[in-house]
């Protein structure tokens, strides 16, 4: 996805003023809290923390209804709504930033609403106007934007989700939906330095598969991710590895995606990341900036592949790699040090190290992802400021 | 899963007193509703009227809560509960039934049971102790025993399910949790006569794969095969037809196990089913219990293997294809008139028909299962009566 342009390409295909019915930003009602809470000095853990206020657009009768800024509380669901049965729900994760000007910034959000369309029509879930939705969370931001907070690397971290709610146990397209954008304050994903991880793969999870959802955020690609989470936690891991098919392609890490950065077998420079089509992997944000920012710098190979689990390990055993880190919206960029990788089934997995690089690539991408989310950094077509 | 005996297992491996806190039907509560609803006359549609009263048991501090039958209304969620945003929910299906002699009997509930800690234990939700939840329905059925039907084919349909509800976006085992069981009251699922379907096949679409949760029942399982199940629509078709790899294994239809009756090319008799290994199927009850009926009858080979399409359609040209029918709690068992075969991307559907035979195995298997159910037939080791 390349952000604006798929947008445009979703929002020309449809007469959306028509179609959405009050769904639009010129509509949107603001109720404003009894009982402002006090914004917490500590930051706490992630998305744990709620700020006052969050959007809430309804959608009923094949119409959405008005939408409304109100005070955060409990969702109320029928015993039978289908998301807590069948979980028709999808979500997007985006992040409003304080800049070095006071300013606040959003990222690239037109990207993250194109892909919460996406992801709602594969879920069978109601259409909407992506660039309403934008300029309604923006609204949403304006009004909480005292609980962004201000130390370096943290932000506000936006959760758009869309549910089924119609109460019956048919499995079928929701009649009757809720949107809802909740917004946490959150510190910085390494507080103390970086920290690089390692990660589990062991071939025998998965978390996608070609014919699958796993290019779609839908709710329904992270429960079963759960519990083999706390299996790659007892390796000490902290995060899996995710690997496809026999050739054990290297897909993605935990929630992220991913990069290979080495010298390949023609002993050129190269950064290797698994590539959209297929199905296998998230169309994620970061992933793509980072494509962009490469590109432009033009200074090594760039391949959209999957990389495989015998080329690393033997690249790593020829010291030909030099970088391997995840790529999300939380961290930006997250260096492993080491892939923990069950290479036989019911044996001591085996132990490939990554080694630390001087001046490593991660962190160029990371100064300059968030040079340009904190402004210091001009780059205006990523960058929307809030005012 | 052999019902019982995976109970038992469970069970026994387990000091579930300590174990499960108050989870023990000894602590059940009672809160009748202050507002009884008249009972419809007619039945309503599949799973859209919930009788008076629901089963609640929460989940908090690392300890079960007093459980308690209460009136039916919202669930009130955090908008940060886990599973409005990534899925840890389970859920089972399964009937009360009032009897030829109106004695209310529930079928091979502890079968149910089994598979719901099996699930839970997959979706990193809190164990419970099955035989305890089995005793808590049995008296949610007791008090709502009025609102079981009393025509042919008509059911209490019961719908446990168990959700994390901690309000925390991190993708991490759910620290609180809600049980509840609902019940709704339903017909006959071929109200005018048998109406066998079409099945819509496309090999593009999964359900699960080797290495995901296709074997247990997660909610995530279903959300992915909504929009799947509106394509089969498109083509005329009641169900999916779920193929897996290369060699087109069938594996489930919708939401039923499958099987296939056929002369195989020895030119036996032989009833295929998947099998449970490969993690590809539900370990369906209904499906248990008719690969017990046929083994006990002995008339015709039994085979727990994959079926391939090519095999299906090669044997459909040749005249061997005497049944295909699903198998799961809804239908007992759901006849298929025809495979609607996407053999070729892009290209018009092959269409496979069914023949209709003069005395079906479906509709022998449909009479003895339902006259089990209903009091027709004795097999105690599959029935509890509910006085």
């Amino acid at each position: 996805m390349s952000g604006r342009r798929a947008l445009q390409s979703i929002v020309q295909t449809r007469h959306f003023a028509a179609d959405f019915g009050r769904f639009h930003v010129k509509n949107l009602k603001f109720v404003r809290t009894p009982a402002p809470r006090p914004i917490p000095e500590e930051i706490p853990a992630f998305g744990t923390v709620a700020t006052d206020h969050m959007l809430e657009v309804d959608f009923k009768g094949s119409a959405w209804q008005t939408p409304v800024i109100r005070p955060v509380e409990d969702v109320r669901l029928h015993p039978l709504a289908k998301v807590l049965h069948y979980c028709p729900t999808i979500f997007e994760g985006l992040k409003a930033f304080r800049g070095v000007d006071n300013e606040i910034r959003m990222f690239r959000t037109e990207a993250n609403m194109a892909r919460m369309v996406t992801s709602a029509r594969r879920a069978a879930l109601p259409d909407f106007c992506p660039l309403q939705l934008e300029h309604m969370i923006e609204d949403l931001v304006r009004k909480e934007q005292e609980w962004i907070p201000r130390g370096k690397g943290t932000s506000l971290y936006i959760r758009p989700f869309l549910m089924g709610t119609d109460p019956s146990l048919g499995v079928t397209r929701s009649t009757e939906a809720k949107l809802l954008v909740v917004c946490c304050p959150v510190g910085p994903y390494y507080a103390s330095g970086w920290e690089p991880i390692k990660v589990y793969a062991n071939p025998a999870n998965i978390r996608a598969a070609p014919g699958g959802v796993g290019a779609f955020k839908m709710g329904c690609n992270y429960a079963p991710t759960i519990a083999t989470g706390d299996e790659a936690a007892a390796h000490d891991c902290a995060q899996s590895l995710w690997l496809w098919g026999e050739k054990q392609w290297i897909t993605e890490a935990g929630t992220s995606n991913l990069f290979l950065f080495w010298k390949n077998t023609n002993d050129e420079l190269e950064l290797i990341t698994p590539p959209l089509s297929g199905g296998l992997i998230l169309p994620g944000v970061t992933r793509d900036s980072i494509l962009a920012l490469v590109k432009e710098w033009g200074e090594f190979k760039v391949t959209e592949r999957y990389p495989t689990m015998s080329e690393v390990k033997e690249a790593a055993a020829e010291g030909r790699i030099l970088e391997f880190f995840g790529a999300g919206t939380a961290a930006v960029v997250a260096p492993c040090s080491q892939i923990v990788y069950v290479e036989k089934p019911n044996q001591e997995p085996v132990k490939i190290d990554i080694p630390e690089q001087a001046n490593p690539l991660y962190r160029r991408l990371h100064e300059t992802i968030t040079g340009i989310q904190y402004g210091k950094i001009d780059r205006p077509e990523w960058i929307r400021v809030v005012n």
